[in-house]
């Protein structure tokens, strides 16, 4: 399968691990150190190890697993390690790990000693569909959802459909529903594909094409000015329900569960204001009914997910702005959405 | 006087409040942000304040002052008040304060939703001559200086002389020692200017020279992959001083007169290692020695000062890389030190 070349670098399919593996050894680093939470130390490290056994100019730098590590406070602890090992600016990171650590792992590298060279291995869905293009590293601050960060292109991302095997079906899912809204905002063939697959374990053909999808959209808007919003349709509401979620639930919503939740609401909001067809509507519904367990949201939450949405990043002038569709497979951006829309989206979900 | 242009910015020497104003009505932002410190907020707040009491778009953040201050708690802090002040995309950081608000500032800006527009408005002469141009952004991390940061522009960047009447004749001192490098390192006529000019205020026609010369080299190598080394003449050495100052010292040294020292002993290693010219390191140790108190050296320091210029960013493979001097106005990068001699020179320095 082809690697796809996204700003700079590329994003190889094929014998990953041994091709990750040669740019090591070709890359001239001084030292490389290895980013992992505890799943991935436990599930993909070993994998990575055994290929890197004849290099012995590395370390491991494991943190705890979970959204709610993903902020500063742990970007702290992981500089001062490399400021303890020693790494200098020719060192290299290696981000092994889902979403959190490639984008915790991308900020860190992007800043210490004023950027050094990362590479990503992303090993969930999620991570390889989505958070592999773009640039993007962030962490959060509290509880705000990437409210820091940088865009800064790592230099390879290497997906092996290997590391997916020990990936629990609550994290396929998660990654899922990304694929889903590749389909619903550009390609509508696409999304009628992903209807009809054994989707327990998306195939490497069905990923690549999310990182196409993805990498296309990016590459004509790296900076999130224009088009690259068509990204964000169910992340409005998604967001703010996926930052409620965690600041209440003792089991919190995966991010792909809370942005099916967003592309419902959204999708609601599309037919009320882009004319997306009710059939269409429908249609969305059903597949990510079926696929994705309903959530409870009660009118006493409203008032605070409307501002988690104020807080979100994409808002200018304090505006919510939404991206929806006018059909399956076609976005639109910058849709002004005001508060009464919003909640009454979520009660439109609420009620199904 | 003529405006300087850096890499893809101005650097503005007239007019320069009145510019800021102009910039900012033009702008077009949502809303913007003065960080301060307390002298800042002081002394030069209201100077500004004044030019924009027309707008009322705008909230003041102001830290506590002092390189102690530049740390990450900081800056979450900023962020966070970012985040309170409801801050989005399109919102602008004016920086009014010496290099820790430029620098600090500069980083706080530049991560925050990955990226928002600031400008420079430099307090101190340090921060007018050296921080001013080149990109960088910074903070400390267990008293490592500048260990985290990035590479990113301002939109444009204020001088205004009128700011330095109120710094201490130490600060003063601190930027002047940026100045002198400028000459020792590429500049033999300049040298010789300030050797013979009245320093205690240095005027608009000498800043601008220092900006240009700085300007010339990092536009040539923004990166610092390569000549832009030839400005850590004095840093190697003197950072460690600085960082030493820091830790063990009630009332610390400047960043300027621990260069100062560090100048003294690379002239030092320059005479030992590049053929200096004798006279010429006599000529460095006197005109500096005339402007710079003598500081105390101790023998049992030295350990601990190595092992600060280890961890020093600039060095690659754990080998110590100095900039050193062939003749004053002629530099010469990637010079390796060993340990023996670096304390030689310390010695050296100690003894004077
Ligand atoms: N940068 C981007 O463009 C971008 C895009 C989408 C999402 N994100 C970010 O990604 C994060 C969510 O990603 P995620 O769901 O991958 O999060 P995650 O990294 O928390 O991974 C989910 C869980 O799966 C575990 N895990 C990872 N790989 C495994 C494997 N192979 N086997 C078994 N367990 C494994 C992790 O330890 C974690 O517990 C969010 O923070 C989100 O903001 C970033
Ligand atoms: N980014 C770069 O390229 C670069 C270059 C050189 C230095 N730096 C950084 O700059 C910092 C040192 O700069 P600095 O000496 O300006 O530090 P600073 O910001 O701490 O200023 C020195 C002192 O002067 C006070 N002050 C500032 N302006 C004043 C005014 N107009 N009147 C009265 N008091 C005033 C400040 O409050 C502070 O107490 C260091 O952290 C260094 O790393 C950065
Ligand atoms: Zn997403
Ligand atoms: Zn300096």
């Amino acid at each position: 399968m082809q690697s796809i070349q996204s700003e700079g670098y590329p994003v190889i399919f094929e014998n990953s691990i041994p091709e990750l593996v040669k740019f090591v050894e070709q890359g001239n680093y001084s030292r490389f150190f290895i980013l992992t939470d505890e799943n991935t130390g436990e599930h993909c490290l070993p994998i990575v190890q055994t290929a890197l056994a004849h290099l012995d100019n590395f370390d491991i730098i494991e943190v705890n697993a979970g959204e709610e590590n993903k902020n500063i406070d742990f970007c702290v602890g992981v500089w001062k390690m490399l400021i303890d090992f020693g790494a200098d600016r020719k060192a290299l990171m290696i981000n092994l790990g889902g979403g959190v650590i490639t984008d915790m792992g991308g900020f860190v590298a992007s800043t210490y000693k004023r950027g050094i060279d990362f590479v990503q291995v992303p090993t969930t869905l999620l991570s390889q569909v989505d958070a592999s293009v773009g640039g993007k590293t962030g962490v959060d601050v509290d509880g705000i959802k990437n409210i820091i960060g940088t865009f800064t292109q790592p230099r390879a991302v290497f997906m092996a459909d290997e590391f997916l095997h020990t990936l629990p079906p609550r994290q396929i899912l998660s990654g899922l529903a990304e694929m889903l809204k590749h389909g619903l905002i550009v390609d509508r063939q696409y999304w009628d594909t992903l209807k009809t697959s054994d989707l327990s374990l998306p195939s490497t053909e069905l990923i690549h094409r999310s990182v196409e999808i993805k990498n296309e959209i990016v590459l004509q808007d790296p900076h999130e000015k224009s088009i690259r919003k068509a990204l964000n349709f169910g992340h409005t509401i998604g967001h703010a329900v996926e930052t409620w979620s965690l600041l209440n639930d003792k089991d919190p919503l995966t991010h792909g569960e809370a942005i099916a939740i967003g592309m419902i609401c959204e999708a609601w909001l599309s037919n009320q204001k882009t004319d997306l067809p009710d059939n269409e509507l429908i249609e969305i519904i059903e597949v990510l009914g079926g696929l994705y367990p309903h959530y409870q949201i009660t009118e006493e939450s409203l008032p605070t997910l409307l501002e988690h949405m104020q807080k979100d990043k994409k808002n200018l002038n304090g505006n919510i702005n939404c991206t929806l569709l006018t059909n399956i497979g076609q976005y639109s951006i910058d849709n002004i959405c005001f508060a009464d829309e919003l909640c009454d989206s979520l009660r439109y979900y609420a009620a199904l």
